[in-house]
């Protein structure tokens, strides 16, 4: 009685929408207890439906039903958090019924969350959670009033009585300044990392690293001149470069080089994920890189770059840190399993969150 | 120069996602000086591509180049925010190249942003800005540990010298509790409002109004059992009736009346938005409503009852008005031109917030 009047109020909005035909309430994806996934897609004039995901080697096709009811089980699926999309007579759309989006300016693609059997760095846990803001703040250097996230830890309290280090945290190519909470679950890694004792309680910034139709330095000068100000006269925070840090993902991590590699006497931590570097910005910087490596290597507290093995910039990648290396400047290379994906970035995110401010 | 250069970087990381053709990039929507806007998708595959909007009567035809480039003008449009898909051979899909999404957990539209001539209420103006937090709390009621979005305004500091009034806000049936921020742009409207001494400073609790498989009835005990006291807890907050207000869009309009007028002892601000009210749980508290009328009037500050003359609910609405009428309840009602859209939910919005916490 109760879902037949759930149905009627969902079948009575639906008449309102610009389509006529507002679908039956769907639940996709479903995951099993077992780490299988059942996705559903509903259409009555969809020749072919297929999922496409980053833990499947290949789209598989979806089969319908006599209603109009499309769906597939897969799996199971090693637990973690992944981007899908469905494909849908060759128009590659999000999951119409799943709310988790990728937060990114170039494709619609959904998140699948698969929990383990134990829990995982960056699964939502019944621990102190800290929470994230939505800021708005000017930047001189673009001339324009943009939005950045802030993640404050557990217990935080705005009096200044505690102060903390900050992390600088910049997503990659195409995603936006949502895309390390929405996808990369930064709160939730250092919610656990915190509570277990392994991370230090720090503050996390995260700004929209895109500045088109804005040169890449300009983002450079937003941090150091704009980010930084803003985030300094707003959260008690420490201002020394021993307490701060820069990180980031694929143009993002390549940003972070950039960042950090020219500001040594503001960043003390450097850490760099899969970085995309083949930029104008990397190479002014780095082509004729003559750095005073004595001087640049007692700066850094820690210099590290990360990438998968399977990664289509692990052999960019090797060259950045054998270049690096060249310089005698003291990098920390982490190469592990896995390609260019944010279920790697979560755990580059992990290692450093368990490295930094500690020494 | 610059612009190839980064052209490269996205057609490199193209190369990596599962489709082996990430098209080029694409700005959409682009919108011109005098409102007019253009919309574009790229597929060199499909056989028709429309976009439909709600500032539109029917969905418009986009014409294809002999790249693959689709597009369409439209316009000049009204200025508003307003929601819009694509139709591709019958899919209704997001702009893929829009990051601005409707937080929605049925379908996947975005959202497409014309600026008036003259600032509007809910525009980014050069005004202090509060900000958004996404906050977890635990849920008893639910069994389960649920987010919500706090809105505190600007100059707001948690050390507990000024303590704020609150309103609690609940997005519509299918929508998520980023909805009122995404599409209503509540921090913006609040922003705008407080800035003109319009509005008091206010936090605004804005939760996730759907709980199924729960009955309805078990969001009405989260918000008086489990969010209220979160918010209390956490937030230097007044806890008197007249500090506390709710409100709501459709399915949300419903359960503003459900939870205000269950608990007058509560919420001296009962403002309803377009409310669908054929649920069992407002057949309970209604069917049978004998209040004490004096009683209920002394206790509420403000009921009010918006709606639109072209809503679907106009009809069904005006009944809920008269049957409060006929108990003696004192209702204001504000009819407006409009529909069931959440352009004519920020119109109700603003309206609210200059009148609760005032008298």
């Amino acid at each position: 009685m109760k879902y037949s009047i759930i149905t009627m109020v969902f079948a009575f909005l639906g008449a309102i929408t610009t389509f006529a035909q507002r679908p039956p309430f769907i639940s996709s994806p479903d995951v099993h207890p077992d780490s299988r996934v059942t996705f559903k897609y509903y259409s009555k004039t969809a020749k072919k439906v297929m999922v496409s995901g980053e833990f499947l080697t290949a789209p598989q096709a979806m089969t319908r039903d006599t209603s109009g009811l499309w769906s597939v089980t897969v799996g199971p699926v090693e637990p973690d958090i992944y981007p899908y999309s469905f494909v849908v007579d060759s128009v590659q759309i999000a999951d119409p019924n799943n709310k988790y989006i990728f937060a990114n300016e170039r494709f619609k693609r959904s998140i699948v969350d698969i929990p383990g059997k134990t829990t995982l760095e960056h699964s939502l846990q019944n621990v102190p959670h800290g929470k994230i803001s939505y800021r708005y703040y000017k930047s001189k250097t673009l001339g324009t009033t943009r939005q950045l996230l802030v993640y404050t830890p557990p217990g935080f309290n705005s009096n200044g009585t505690k102060k903390y280090p900050v992390l600088y945290l910049i997503h990659g190519g195409s995603d936006t300044e949502e895309t390390w909470t929405k996808v990369g679950r930064a709160n939730l890694i250092a919610d656990n990392l915190i509570s277990q004792g392994k991370a230090v309680p720090m503050i996390i910034v995260m700004p929209y690293g895109n500045v088109r139709p804005a040169p890449m330095p300009d983002f450079t000068k937003d941090v150091v001149n704009d980010i930084i100000p803003f985030v300094e006269s707003n959260y008690p925070v420490l201002t020394d470069s021993h307490h701060r840090a820069v990180a980031g993902f694929s143009v993002g991590g390549g940003q972070t080089l950039n960042i950090g590699l020219t500001n040594t006497d503001k960043f003390a931590y450097i850490c760099s994920y899969a970085p995309y570097t083949a930029t104008e910005e990397f190479q002014k910087n780095f082509s004729n890189y003559s750095p005073d490596a004595n001087k640049v290597n007692s700066q850094l507290k820690l210099f590290t770059i990360s990438v998968g093995t399977e990664d289509f910039l692990y052999e960019s990648v090797k060259k950045n840190i054998a270049m690096f290396e060249e310089k005698k400047i003291h990098v920390k290379s982490y190469i592990v399993p896995g390609g260019h994906t944010w279920m790697n970035c979560k755990q580059y995110l992990t290692t450093t969150m368990q490295e930094i401010f500690k020494n």
